[in-house]
C-alpha cells in the first residue's frame, strides 16, 4: 500500500471517529486519498474543519511512541473479516468497515481463523467469570483466538483464561492505544499486548467515550467467527456486540445461567428468541466455528470491490465445509425450501442448518426469500 | 357408569398393570365388561390366570380403607386429558389411556385447566429446589394446579411450593395409595391428599416398581397442559416424563441453570434441540398454558369414540383461542405451510406458532405433513 493511502486513512481517522457510515461509504466509492485531499483542501464541513488541524506526522510519532503499528486494507496483516461490516446492516446509526487499525502485539489479525468473541457483563458473578475463563482457556487449548474488549468482569475473565493457557487473545479498545482503558486492567492489557494484540481504530491519544464503546463493539464481532455472551443483565453493552454479530450473520452463542441471577437475563432472552444457541461446553462453541487446518482466509484485497462478500470469509480448501456442502446440494434454485423441510430431508437440527445457511449466504451461495425460505443464490 | 363397567375396570387393573398397550386397545375396541368377562371365563393367557385370583370386593374394601375412590371414563370427575394417551405414540413399550384411577383428596381431576407438570431430579441442588418451589408457588397463585410425582428433590419442592401458597397440587404415585411412596415424604403426601389429590392407576396395595415409575410418568404428562423440567442429569426419569409430554404434543419448558452443574444437562439439551422452551419466569410458563376463565373442559364422554381427539381438550367458548384462530385462518387446505412462512405472515415467533399448531392438531383442526409443514385437517 502506498504511503499516500496510509497517510490519508490515518488522517481521516484522526480527523473523525470510526464507525461513520457516510465516511466509510465515501472512502469506498472515491478512495481514501481523494477524500483526504478533498477535505484537506478546505470547506465548511465538520470533517474539513477537523482535518485542517490534523498533524499526521504527529500521529505517526504517537503511534511509534506507544509501540503500535497502523495497518490498512491491503496489508498482509489486515483482517479481511472486518470488511464485511461494509455490507452488514448498521446498528444504531453507526457501522461500516474500519479505515485502518492501530495494533500493538505479536498477533497477526489476519490469522483469526476460528476466532471467538467472548463478551458479557462488567458486573459479573463468580459463576460467569468461572465459565468465561474456563471456556476461553478451552478455546485457546484448541488453538482459537479469543477476542474481547478488555473491560472488567467477563471480558477480563476471558482474556485471563486465554493467557493462563498460553494462548492468543485480542483486546479491542474504545480509545487510543496510548491510553489503555480501564486503568485497573493495565497489567492485564500489557500482558495481552505482549502475548496477543491490543487493537483500536482510534489514534493513540484519543480518549474512550460511550459512543466509541458501541462503535468498537462492531470490531469485536467482525474480528470473530462467532460471538459468545456470558452473563448480561437487561441493559448491557454485550447485547450491542451480539447485535453486530447478528448483523454480520455470524453465529451467536449464549451461556445459560441460574434464572435467579439478573445477569442471566440477556443470554436466556437470546436463547428463547432463537437469536443465540445455548452453549454449555467449549465443544458447543467449536461446533459453530470453522475447523482449524481445513480452512484459510480468502482476502481478495480492497482493490477488488466486485467480490466484496468474499472478503475475509473462511472457507475450506474445497470451497465449502462438509455441512455447508450437504445443505448446498439440496437447496432448490427456484422456489425456496423451509428450514423445517431441510431438517426433515437432512436429519440435521434447525439450528445447525441455520448456521450453515448463514455461512452459505455470506459466501454468496444461498439467499433467503421474503417468506424466510432458502434457495440457491443466482450470480 | 354401571357397576359392571366399574367392576370390570377395577378387576382388569388388579389383574394387570396400567400402561399395557394391548389391554388398553382391547378395552377400547370391545369394552371393559366384555374383556373382563372373557378373561374371567378362563384361558391360558397371563391376564386370565391373574384375573382368576382377583377379588374385586377385596380391592373395593382396600379402596375404602385408605380413603380412596375409584374413577373411570364417563365419571364427572374423569380427567379427559388422559384419554389422549390413546392416540399418542408409545414411549418405550408402554402407553395407552388408563382404565381407571384411584384418587384420594378433595381435588377433582376434571378441573385441571391450565395445569402444569413440574418434574426433575431427585438429586436436586438448592438452586433447583428454590426454582421449583418458587415457580410452583407462583403457578398456584395464578390458580394453576401443579402435578408431580411426590418424589424427593424437585417433585417435593414443587409440591411444597404449592402447599405453602394454599394452592392445589396433584401427586401421581407409581404404586397403590395404601402404600404412599417414598416413606420419607409421608407427611408431605398426607398433606397433598388433604389439600389436593394423590392419584394412582394401581390398586391400593400394589407396591411401586421401576417399570411402574416409567408408566406412571405418562399420567403426570397427560394430566397437565404443559410440562416443566427443572434440573435433570444425563440419565433421569424426568426425561421420560418429557418424552410423554412430547408424545402428547404438549409444550415442554425447561429451566436453564449453571452450566457447571450436572443437573443442568438435560434441560439445556432439550433447549438446544428445540424440544423445550427455555423458561426463566412463571410468566414464561403461563404463556403456553390455556388462560383461566376463557376456557372450559369439553368431555364428550367415553361413549362417543367417534370424537376421541376432542376428549378433555381445553378450548375457548368460541372454540378456539385468539392465537389459535389467527393461525387457523391462514392455514392452507392443500399443500402445507412452514412455520417460518407462518411466522413471516403473522409476525409471531416460531415457538408460539408451534404451540398453537400443536393445540390445533389436538383439536383435529390442523395436520402436519411429512415435510413438517402444516395444513388444515380434512374431516
Amino acid at each position: 500500500m502506498t504511503t499516500a493511502e496510509r497517510t490519508a486513512r490515518m488522517g481521516l481517522l484522526a480527523a473523525h471517529d470510526g464507525g461513520d457510515l457516510g465516511l466509510a461509504r465515501l472512502v469506498r466509492d472515491r478512495g481514501a486519498v481523494e477524500v483526504w485531499d478533498h477535505v484537506r483542501a478546505g470547506g465548511s464541513t465538520q470533517l474539513a474543519r477537523r482535518a485542517s488541524v490534523v498533524d499526521v506526522d504527529e500521529v505517526r510519532r504517537q503511534t511509534s511512541a506507544c509501540g503500535a503499528r497502523f495497518i490498512i486494507p491491503g496489508d498482509d496483516e489486515w483482517p479481511g473479516g472486518v470488511d464485511e461490516l461494509a455490507w452488514s446492516d448498521p446498528v444504531g446509526h453507526s457501522g461500516g468497515e474500519p479505515l485502518g487499525l492501530w495494533v500493538i502485539g505479536p498477533a497477526r489479525l489476519s490469522d483469526l481463523t476460528g476466532s471467538v468473541a467472548m463478551v458479557g457483563s462488567r458486573a459479573s458473578t463468580a459463576y460467569g467469570e468461572h465459565v468465561a475463563a474456563d471456556w476461553a482457556a478451552g478455546l485457546a487449548e484448541h488453538g482459537r483466538v479469543v477476542v474481547s474488549g478488555g473491560a472488567y468482569g467477563i471480558d477480563a475473565a476471558a482474556h485471563r483464561g486465554v493467557l493462563g493457557s498460553g494462548g492468543v487473545t485480542v483486546a479491542v479498545m474504545a480509545g487510543g492505544l496510548a491510553r489503555l482503558y480501564p486503568v485497573g486492567n493495565s497489567a492485564l492489557l500489557d500482558q495481552i499486548a505482549k502475548q496477543g494484540a491490543v487493537v483500536s481504530e482510534y489514534p493513540p491519544e484519543r480518549s474512550p467515550s460511550r459512543a466509541r464503546f458501541l462503535v468498537r463493539n462492531r470490531l469485536i464481532a467482525a474480528l470473530s467467527q462467532a460471538t459468545v455472551i456470558v452473563e448480561a443483565a437487561l441493559r448491557s453493552g454485550a447485547q450491542n456486540t451480539v447485535s453486530w454479530a447478528l448483523s454480520l450473520q455470524r453465529p451467536v452463542l449464549a451461556a445459560p445461567g441460574p434464572v435467579t441471577s439478573s445477569t442471566s437475563y440477556t443470554p436466556h432472552r437470546l436463547i428463547r428468541e432463537s437469536q443465540a444457541i445455548a452453549a454449555t461446553t467449549v465443544e458447543d462453541i467449536l461446533e459453530v466455528v470453522e475447523p482449524l487446518g481445513v480452512s484459510r482466509m480468502i482476502n481478495p484485497g480492497a482493490s477488488d470491490p466486485s467480490q466484496p462478500l468474499l472478503g475475509g470469509v473462511c472457507v475450506s480448501e474445497t470451497g465449502l465445509t462438509p455441512a455447508q456442502a450437504r445443505v448446498r446440494a439440496i437447496l432448490p434454485s427456484r422456489r425456496g425450501i423451509s428450514v423445517d423441510e431441510l431438517s426433515a430431508r437432512t436429519g440435521e437440527s434447525p439450528l445447525a442448518l441455520l448456521v450453515s445457511l448463514a455461512q452459505l449466504k455470506q459466501l454468496g451461495q444461498a439467499v433467503q426469500t421474503r417468506f424466510g425460505t432458502w434457495r440457491v443464490a443466482h450470480p
